[in-house]
């Protein structure tokens, strides 16, 4: 394979128009959507409008007059097509770390009502940290204790104690893809109720949380989706806990009726008893705009057809680092199946530099700490090109001095 | 006095200058700045700028080059010197519902470890219910009792069984504004931790947190700080907990070192522990511009100059309205020291009518649950003349049958 088949490749790509919803910056290849999605080319002018036309003109008459309210549950439904959940089972709110607060609550105080014996939270080492740091915090209040293992104990670790098992379903460092299915059953037989955040998944690799077992999800909202730094993220519950999910956050928005003001709280039915404080509405404006890039793949087959693509990029990109790139360590699963839509390598010594000298040549990746160079493949935008170009420059990179260059080796606040 | 000394006093103020920040519809009296402020002129541009430069443009690299990282404390030292408190004393983040639980599940550790027999939580029965809400939770939660009473009553309450005095500052319904130093000098004697909620103080009245003794404060972006609908909230900690205020949302930006990705949780000194998620840039830029309509008023006497004008203006309306509405029952404090800036008045039957009789002749204000006209008066950008014109809507209104409309009878979602 050269340059020419990549080329070849996206003449051929049914998806390849899908890249003209958003504007990227000329000449830019851009492997960091799974860190902030690109911006759409509707966001601009729709987040105008709310700002100078809604806002602006309709003050707060645009509450009712351009249902700001119910954007939550409409925004929800929309990505509920994305991850196999149904109509008014999701809503936008908050961020992912608040949501999981939400739905680990949630799941303890479950669990503590119907099985008071069970005691440990079972997660993955390497999960995001976020996750973890949100579960340590309700362990150490409620008396519970967080137990981490690698992806292949996990199953071991599920026994009569378990009372949860919480997994982000594609790790946020190696990429690596757990099964759902199997893992939501593992388990449900052993009598524990399961958390999957989706921060890497939605939008980027087909989820069916209803399919699979699911208890609880949350969901990230700027990263495949293309919502914007800092968009909002999202939150389900399994109808089957209808009316059990309570948990503490429980803002005026959460409640069955806020504008009667009653002075004691009475949750909403269903999935609305997560939302918490006023929704924010600019930024669930642009992310509005970045649900509807991925939903414009239906007609196209969706995201089975961008899983598709996106399998065929990051297998192009990883074969063509392991073969050019000896220094690198590969990361990510060969295995398809087990791969999220992210590719990773590992160098022990100069990730960081190298990660910091490819920006500079206009190929974005990110370093995640300590030793990861991260490449995230949003098939909506990447082409196979760019799959290949960006592989160009990492070897090129790597066998000149650029890296050493100072200005690479000093640490940013973000990386 | 008539209309003509009501266009006098405005061609007198020193402040009139500062309505020109705003873009006000033409013709709209808008007195519902305590619910949502007006948009400010330079948002729409800055919302613009940082939606098609620093995130199109500058994607992922505008955390560190756009300094997206450090808005939550660059906008939170903003927000400080109109509250009475020091730099880097303050965040933004999330919303209120989601700061409340954060300031009231760390005052709770602390009291529990520090006076284990304390376990009431005093405030108001008719505080925003966001506020008791989340109090009811936590108290159900962790064990504590929450007793609410009626303004005056409030003192009595304290001894040396409580815990926590939680109140809002000026009352969402009423517009009563305690007395901070009073009652946080009253709690502190009686060995209680004092939470403040500055929803609708923060832009409108003086505040002085650390010389008044509080302990913990949250605040609302979206009402007088002109930050848009859904602006996040700001929380602050008194110095003197520092290391101490631990809560349970623990998110990776509240990390000592985020981008270490650590799997163990160390929080931030200081009051960054308590920022949770990724945060909202966008609706932080267009809070930013909020708050820089208000610190635009220092020069011509800061909130001192804001709160005389807005006394003033709240005083024209509320005894022009007394004087001329006799079927309504003023509900907000005559005394100036007693006042918020908002004017309310009561209707047994017809509040809610009346309030969109008026909304459809231009006069916005708002209806609040089950009686209470409320109306908001903003001094950056509320005249004389329109509190003259609207008591005189309001009269109008009340003497014509313009509110039996049937439009006028239907319920709104939000009101």
């Amino acid at each position: 394979m050269n340059r020419d088949d990549a080329i070849a490749l996206d003449h051929a790509d049914p998806l390849a128009g899908l890249r003209e919803q958003f504007n990227l910056p000329e000449g830019l290849i851009y492997l960091d959507g799974n860190s902030l999605g690109v911006l759409p080319r509707s966001t601009a002018a729709r987040v105008q409008q709310v700002v100078t036309q809604e806002w602006g003109e309709g003050l707060i008459r645009s509450w009712n007059s351009a249902g700001w309210i119910d954007m939550p549950r409409r925004l929800g439904d929309k990505i509920a097509r994305l991850v196999g959940v149904g109509p008014g089972e999701l809503v936008v709110a908050d961020s992912t770390s608040v949501n999981l607060f939400k739905v680990l609550s949630a799941a303890l105080t479950m669990v503590r009502a119907d099985a008071p014996g069970r005691t440990t939270i079972i997660s993955e080492r390497s999960n995001f940290p976020t996750d973890l740091y949100i579960a340590q915090a309700l362990a150490a209040q409620q008396g519970f204790e967080l137990l981490l293992a690698e992806p292949d104990e996990l199953p071991a670790l599920l026994d009569e104690r378990s009372a949860l098992l919480m997994l982000t379903h594609v790790n946020y460092r190696t990429g690596r893809m757990h099964d759902m299915a199997a893992l939501s059953k593992s388990a449900h037989d052993a009598g524990a109720l399961v958390v999957w955040d989706l921060a890497h998944s939605a939008g980027a690799v087909p989820v069916d949380l209803s399919r699979d077992g699911a208890d609880f999800a949350v969901g990230c909202g700027y990263k495949y989706l293309n919502g914007g730094p800092g968009a909002p993220a999202f939150v389900w519950a399994h109808p089957r806990h209808a009316g059990r999910f309570w948990q503490p956050l429980a803002g005026w928005m959460g409640h069955a009726a806020p504008f009667e003001f009653t002075p004691g709280y009475k949750p909403a039915e269903g999935i609305s008893r997560y939302l918490c404080g006023t929704p924010p509405v600019l930024s669930m404006a642009a992310l509005d705009c970045g649900v509807d890039t991925v939903l414009a793949a239906e007609p196209l087959g969706g995201m089975v057809a961008l899983r598709s693509k996106s399998l065929a990029l990051t297998r192009l990109f990883a074969d063509r680092v392991a073969a050019t790139c000896p220094q690198l360590r590969r990361v990510s699963p060969q295995d398809d199946a087990r791969r999220g839509s992210q590719v990773c390598f590992a160098h022990d010594e100069i990730g960081y530099p190298v990660m910091q000298a490819l920006i500079a040549r206009g190929v974005i990746g990110d370093f995640r700490a300590p030793d990861v160079l991260r490449f995230g493949f949003t098939p909506l935008y990447v082409r196979f090109v760019d799959a290949w170009d960006a592989a160009e420059h990492l070897r090129e990179v790597l066998v000149s001095s650029e890296w050493q260059r100072p200005e690479f080796n000093r640490r940013h606040a973000v990386t």
